[in-house]
Parts: structure tokens; C-alpha cells; sequence
């Protein structure tokens, strides 16, 4: 029996995680919500799996677009709902989920405590078992923890320090900025990223952050202390051979920046040029005994997708985390290495 | 038997060319060419596609890539080059195309002079029949014709004025700018874009352009003199009628700027987000007698690709212009109206 699925706001995650669902064998999209009509909901209305709240029916009705339902009878046909509404709107959303005993995944927009359980598949995939409410982290935070529990796992991690370069607005955002400033965000030290990453990882880790004018990626600087002494060698075989983690060489590719980095992905033939790939700069690896430097990429409109399909597997114990990373990444069609980026690009 | 075709230069223009042809069945990709190793010539090689100036082997054999040939050895297999080099560089491989007797397509960044003939699918198509030079005008030129020669085969034109707001870069350019200002450019009035105009439709035409920090399409903001008075209903049936050219409505769909506009082609799932269709905004056109105005978008990445597909078939007689038009698009996927756009999103 395939679980049964709703998305809670078809927007930038909600519209990828409902293709992402799609696409899995042990799952069934059963509705999508839109709180206002535009293009999007005229795709799904035309799809049949457009809910709307019930006080917005006769919006939808003047813009003459047919609807399947409200989203309270869309809640209570689904086994659990992927909130993907703005920050902040999730938590107005728990008491209907709990009304209608439905289980819910939040987004990293919404507190640790809205659901009291934070989510990254590397790092407690098993721990979502049979809870109610799951929170996925946010992008940033999923980046860092897909590097440190890789790195965690293999050597240990003493201490971390990193410094948040956050892209101003997604590419089809045009009313957020900055255009032209270098914003520290928040400049009272540290940020949340790293208080959000001892939600999942319990470590010793500051971060600090700054919003710059782009939109194609964040950039994560990152300082790591390190249990044991490594050599640069083992931390690229330990990267290597993690999951979700693609390491990029600059030189022989040209892919110097997080614009090469999309067009790579725009190349590899990737919908939207999603890249659900943690994309760390290899060059930049640099060891000094326990210290390790590293530059990493964060695709934020994707990097998410694959961990919000795995907390679906993770609840209702439909596979053990290899086998949820395998059919998610499968089915999405990640890659571990760059030469596989290089057969997709060939393979027009 | 197919025509076979040779892509002199393996870049923006190149790649997405290349691809096209793959999709003809009445063509075959032969070869690309590249002039230094980076992760397309790593994607070209390993489809034995990758021929590189002789004095360049050196360059990939120490980058370790296979090369299946010389672009002399390249352009004697083939019936056809599509110059992508940069603008300026077609001009230097003229005498080479010379020397074997082999046809070529220029882009817009050669002058017309270097190919004697300027093409644009729905102004000239039959005229480049048995030509060995011809020239696919620019992006900016492509959609000002596209335009111009609809409504001058409807109505008839009598003057155009134009102003071109031109992207600063490509998503990919991280060396160009600007980055922080407003450039007449050229600040000698008219810009080339009008006169451009005329090498394939003689029209009393003057533009102006300006370039601005963004990367994703440029912008004209259009004043037409009709030859007749016309109303914007039959404006709007012209440009709904005529092919490569879609109508976008902002009010129902909140698609209201370019930004919008590349996520829609996201959404709809374009290989690198390409918009092939030469974008107007709906709500724009404005009527008053003879006089039209209009804004339309234009994807500088992807907008010529549909017409150097074209260009080959138009050299070698191999179809009608409407038979052209209807393969071309039908393998690329472009669509001519907003019903359409929204099912292929509605198709995940």
C-alpha cells in the first residue's frame, strides 16, 4: 500500500517535492494546496489535485479554476502532509493536522519545536520512526549536516566553525534583495544555522552569515577540528564515498563558481537546473593535521527534496536508510561522482 | 539521407545546436569542436565527438581526453558547419570553410558581410536556398523579426522604434558585467539592432539599448506605425496565430516579469530552462489606430536555436518553410499558446 501523500503549499519546495513523489513506487500524490490562484495552480487544477482553503473557494471560482477540494477534506484522505508553506505558516497548520490525526513534515522554516524532532537523512534516518511530526531542516543546515556527519562518521568532529554566504532571493524572486550590499545576517554572532545543526548533531559549532546579491546558490566556508589527524586524501575518499555529497575539481572542468556550477546542472539536463547534490569545490580541500578547510555549494530551491522523500520512508518505516537514499536517488537521479555528471551531459 | 552537420564551437550557442540536430531525422551530428579542454569537451569526447584545431592535441592529450579528430579532418565528413565560435572569430574561419567546400551558418555576432545573406525563419526562409553563407541574425534581431515580419505580413509596417533592454551576462559569465549600473551602450544613436533589422526586412526602423545588470533575457519595449488602423483584437490574433511567438497573460498566471518568466520555463521542464518562443507580455499591447505598442521578452541562450535548425533545411531544400517550422518545433517542444504552457507543466 503506497503511503498517501498531500502537499501543503505548491511553491518553490512544494511544487519539486510533489514531482519527487511522483516518482516513488511506495508513495501516491493525492492533492497539492494553493492559497491564491496563479500559473501553478492552473497546473494543478488541470492536473485534478488543486485544494484550496474553503474561504478562498470563490477566488478560485472567479479566476475559473476548477478545484478537487478544500484542504480539510484533502488532509483527511492523506496519511501525511508535506507542510511546504512560507516559514512560519506551518506552525498556524499543526492544529488542523492534529484535529484530523494526520501526521505532518515541516520545513526548516519553522522551529526545531514545532515538531520536536529535526530531520537529516545521513545523520538519524531511523529516529523518525513512527513519529507524528518531522522537520526537515532548511537547506543551509542540510548542507552542513551531509558534511559533518559524513565527516563525523569517519573521524569524528571536535569542533566546527563556518561562515554562511547566502544567496538574496530565489532566481524567480523580485521583490527581495539585497542588489547591491553584503548583509551580515544576522550580525548579532552566531547565526541560527549552527544552533540549528545541534538539533540533529549534538557539537561544538558557531556559524555567521552574510546575504550577498545572487540567486543560483549559497556558499558554506567551513573550518572543521577534526577527532584524529587525516590526510587530505582520506577526507576526499570518505567524501567520495558518502551519498549526496558530489565533489567538483575546478581545474580540468572549468566549473569555478556556483554559476558554473548551475550550468553544469542546466547541462546535465537536471528540471529547473536542481541540484540535490551537496557540491563541495575539491580544490579547496585543504588538511593540516586535525584542521580541515573546505568550500561547498548549496543549491537551495533542491537540496531538500531527497531528505523531505526519505522522512515519508523514515515515519512510516517503508525502508531502512540505504534503501530509502537508494530508490530516492534513483528515482531523482543524483549522481556520487563527476564522472557521472559527465555521462549525463553526454548523453543528449 | 541526412545532412550531415559539424558545431564549430561547443558553447552557449553550440551545445544547445547540437542537441537540436541530434533530434532532426533528417540530420546527423557528425562532430564539435572545442579549443580548450573543459567539462563539455570531457562530455564531448567521451560521445567520440570531440575534434580540436590540430595545434590544440597537445592541450588535450595532457588533459587526458580523447579526440576523435582535427577540425580540418571534421570539416571534410561533413555537409554543413554551424559557426558558434564567438562573435568576430566565424569571420577567421571563413577561408576554411572555403578551402573544403563546405556550407556554414554563421551567427549574429559576424557581420552580414561575411556571409552575404542574413536569415530569420518566418521573414526569408526560401531565399537561403542553395546559398554556401548564411547568417542566423542575433537574439535581440531574431525576436524584433519574429515580431516585425508577422505584423508586416498582416498590416504592413511603416515605422518601428525600440528600445532593447539587454541582459549584462549569461548565467554562466562570472568575468562580465555590469554589475551595478545602467549603459547606453551604444551611447551613439541608433544601436545596431535596427540596422541589423534591415538586412533581412527593409523597414524604416531606429533602436536604442541600454544594458542592465541582470542575466536571464533581454527586454524591448516596441512602438510600431501599422500600415492600416487595427485593433488590439487583431493584434493579439495576429501574434497568437503566427508560430514562435507566445502569448503570456500576467494578471491570471502572476507571471509579470522575466524572472517569472524563466520559471515558468522551469516549470514546464526546458532543458536549461531554454525559452525558445519569443515571450509578450499580453497586458503590454496597446493600440491607438496605427500605433502599437508592445513589451516582449526575449532568452538570448535559446532563441536562435529553432532557427539554425531551420537554416540547414532552408539551404539544402530538404522542406517547405511551414514543413521546417512544424519539425523544428514539434522536436524541440515549443508551444504557441498559454494552455499549452500550463498542460506541459501540469505533466510532472
Amino acid at each position: 500500500m503506497a503511503v498517501k501523500v498531500a502537499i501543503n503549499g505548491f511553491g518553490t519546495i512544494g511544487k519539486r517535492v510533489a514531482e519527487a513523489i511522483v516518482k516513488q513506487d511506495d508513495m501516491e500524490l493525492i492533492g497539492v494546496t494553493k492559497t491564491r490562484p496563479d500559473y501553478l495552480a492552473m497546473a494543478a487544477s488541470k492536473r485534478g489535485l488543486l485544494y484550496v482553503p474553503e474561504n478562498k473557494l470563490e477566488d478560485f471560482k472567479k479566476a475559473d479554476l476548477e478545484v478537487a477540494g478544500t484542504i480539510d477534506e484533502l488532509f483527511q484522505k492523506v496519511d501525511v502532509v508535506v507542510d511546504a508553506t512560507p516559514g512560519g505558516v506551518g506552525k498556524e497548520y499543526k492544529p488542523l493536522y492534529e484535529k484530523y490525526g494526520v501526521r505532518a513534515i515541516f520545513q526548516g522554516g519553522e522551529k526545531h519545536e514545532v515538531a520536536g524532532f529535526s530531520f537529516s537523512t545521513l545523520c538519524n534516518y531511523d529516529d523518525a520512526k513512527d513519529k507524528q511530526f518531522v522537520r526537515v531542516v532548511s537547506c543551509n543546515t542540510t548542507g552542513l549536516l551531509r558534511l559533518l556527519c559524513t565527516l563525523n562518521k569517519e573521524f569524528g568532529v571536535e569542533r566546527v566553525r563556518a561562515t554562511i554566504v547566502r544567496r538574496g532571493a530565489d532566481p524567480h524572486e523580485t521583490k527581495k534583495g539585497p542588489i547591491d550590499a553584503i548583509v551580515p545576517n544576522p550580525v548579532t554572532l552566531p547565526s541560527h544555522h549552527g544552533i540549528d545543526v545541534r538539533t540533529v548533531l549534538p557539537v561544538d559549532i558557531a556559524t555567521t552569515a552574510v546575504v550577498v546579491p545572487t540567486t543560483l546558490m549559497h556558499v558554506h566556508v567551513v573550518n572543521v577540528i577534526l577527532k584524529e589527524e587525516v590526510s587530505r586524501d582520506q577526507v576526499i575518499e570518505a567524501l567520495n564515498k558518502a551519498p549526496r555529497i558530489l565533489l567538483v575539481p575546478t581545474k580540468i572542468s572549468g566549473i569555478k563558481d556556483t554559476a558554473k556550477l548551475i550550468e553544469m546542472a542546466r547541462d546535465m539536463g537536471r528540471k529547473r537546473h536542481d541540484l540535490y547534490e551537496l557540491a563541495v569545490f575539491e580544490e579547496s580541500i585543504s588538511v593540516n593535521g586535525k584542521e580541515l578547510f573546505l568550500m561547498q555549494a548549496v543549491h537551495q530551491e533542491s537540496i531538500v527534496t531527497p531528505e523531505n522523500v526519505d522522512a515519508i520512508r523514515a515515519m512510516f518505516g517503508l525502508a531502512t536508510k540505504e534503501e530509502s537514499i537508494r530508490k530516492t536517488d534513483e528515482s531523482l537521479g543524483l549522481v556520487r561522482t563527476f564522472d557521472e555528471v559527465i555521462s549525463k551531459i553526454a548523453s543528449f
